[in-house]
């Protein structure tokens, strides 16, 4: 156990579909070669609308400080929020990113021929700012003149809008090392690394005309700027339109907490389902994987959740852990299954179930 | 002149193509039928970010004075906003919308064979609140311990959500009479009247909360309900996968301000070009139409930009001014247009030039 690290990694199912996709996700861990010389010790940890109408509590203390004190990364499945807004119960993965201070979001959208739903080549990647914006939730209501006012604050700082910046140009960096790696014996052009800024500084001149600034700002540093990165912007109303007509065009998208959240889940339409869609919430030295998409009550328990967007999730999360070789063989393992096409969960238009898809992926591994 | 009805339209060409566009939508109400009963006279006005470099006034007071007293319909074009936010200037439309109480925002978003990008035939509206939300702009800044925060006010009123509200029905339940009087002698199922209410409740429980409380509060009144108006909901970003997954599905959507702005830029991509789509500003007893598209510096002065997002909004204008007949001679032309796909702009992959389109339909009038 000393001569091999060993990664603890808190494991929080939530609701419905999740508590079949983070044992996948487990199971990854677990069937990685032992080659890597990594190891791993799980925790399970409760979170979520059932232990909040359990416990009275969707985010239970003992959750956040055994992530804090003991682990080195999370799995986090998907909790079913309420629509209606419910007496007490607050959103517990808005919660942890705040209490961990996880501050990127970071949403890889890459399409496998035979999955997607458009005909371009996409390998782009949402990166969200993570803990402010109008997830503050600081709101108030109020009577006036016999109307009803509820007002909620979207805030934006410089120093947040900065970090994220600067998370964004790392990752376009790294993704073109990797490129270039990847493609170093084919003819075929490199893409550029490049980070789109998107924003509405057009009606929002100081909030999002901050974001705007210090994101330029902070990618005109020497690191990025010696090294080539192109930078742009795009309002992001155009940016939706955009992501659609010209999605191969697009590189890295860095974005306020509330857009990034639009933006992932309309992209998660180009490459034809949120099944396939990760990310990882990443803070200083922690990152915590999260697949895209919901608790999907209407097909918890059925056995045919697709663990393709948590398998990912497992290889961002890895990454962020500074395990790069490690996430490789996940991301290779799951392009395999999609690429051969065989075993597909019906959200895809295939037939197989959770299982026959998790065990195609760990005999690829 | 006394014998017919003589409606008095301000025409608000702004920068851009909207220079190209606004002349367009003279044209074809110039052309309408006489047969109709309608006379039109126009009157120029000027707003844009072109108007505010000659006079430091984005929206001078004679543009929102003579709407107000002269006009019973508008015509606007596109607005070239500085990204960089640019001291005085602030988005005329914005404006506009707020002194004239243009309190919804309608965007029709139909398909027609051979122009869509998907392959459902999609016709669906999206009406959007045009008052409030963050767009009342009411924005601050200031330093704390090192670092610059800004903070913008998302303001959501029971009122205003109700007007919203009770406008996404009645748009519903005019659409399904009309869709049964065209359908009248075909076998094919009708498609229910339905309203999807679009928020982010499960974040933002006050604001958002607000908007969808009393969304359902005001389409479970008798006069809906008797008349079997479906009502759903559907948290924002899931609306924007969804939109994507299953566009046929949908008929109204109903969301607050911001998110109508996304949901009917991503929606313009479902139908390939946001050339192609309208929109009209009503408040009670006056409509502006304006095109969803913007200024496109690009192609501005080439004549090639599409004119048929502006067409499309006279028709809606005249709609919403009490002249059915008029915008249903008008969309029949761009719908015959359009199925022939013989002329049609560079953005629809064609070679015309935004006169021979307008030819083009003016015959089909
Ligand atoms: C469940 C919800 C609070 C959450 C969010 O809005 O961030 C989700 O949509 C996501 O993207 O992870
Ligand atoms: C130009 C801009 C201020 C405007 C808006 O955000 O409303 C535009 O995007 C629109 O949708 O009409």
């Amino acid at each position: 156990m000393a001569a091999s690290r060993t990664l603890r990694i808190g494991l929080i199912p939530g609701d419905g579909i999740g508590k079949e996709v983070i044992p996948a996700g487990r199971r990854i861990l677990e069937s990685l070669p032992a080659s890597l010389g990594l190891k791993f010790s799980f925790v399970d940890l409760e979170a979520g609308f059932e232990t909040f109408q359990k416990t009275g509590v969707a985010l239970p203390d003992r959750t956040v400080e055994t992530l804090q004190k003991e682990c080195d990364g999370a799995l986090f499945g998907a909790v079913s929020s309420p629509t209606t807004p419910t007496k007490g119960y607050s959103s517990p993965i808005v919660a942890l990113r705040k209490k961990l201070d996880l501050y990127a979001n970071v949403r890889p959208v890459k399409s496998v021929a035979g999955t997607r739903a458009f005909p371009d080549p996409i390998d782009l990647v949402i990166v969200r700012e993570n803990t402010e914006d109008l997830y503050v939730k600081e709101e108030r209501t109020y009577e006036q003149d016999g109307d009803i006012v509820a007002e909620a604050i979207k805030r934006i700082t410089r120093s947040a809008s900065s970090r994220i910046a600067t998370m964004a140009g790392e990752i376009a960096l790294r993704r073109a090392k990797i490129r270039a790696v990847e493609k170093s014996t084919s003819t075929e052009q490199q893409k550029q690394a490049m980070v789109t800024i998107t924003h509405k500084s057009n009606v929002l001149s100081q909030t999002d005309g901050l974001f705007r600034k210090t994101c330029f700002d902070t990618l005109a540093q020497p690191r990025f700027a010696s090294a080539n990165l192109k930078v742009e912007e795009q309002i992001v109303d155009s940016m939706l339109y955009k992501l659609f007509i010209q999605p191969a065009y697009y590189d890295v998208v860095v974005g306020p907490n509330l857009y990034g959240d639009l933006l992932s889940d309309a992209a998660a339409a180009l490459v034809a389902s949120l099944g396939l869609v990760p990310s990882a919430n990443v803070g200083d030295g922690f990152a915590l994987g999260e697949p895209c998409h919901g608790s999907a009550p209407d097909i918890a328990g059925l056995g045919i959740s697709n663990p393709i967007a948590t398998i990912r999730s497992v290889g961002l999360m890895l990454e962020f852990l500074g395990q790069g070789e490690a996430a490789a063989r996940v991301y290779q393992a799951v392009d395999g299954c999609l690429l051969e096409g065989r075993l597909l969960t019906p959200d895809l238009g295939g037939k197989a179930g959770t299982e026959e898809v998790v065990g195609d992926v760990v005999r690829r591994l």
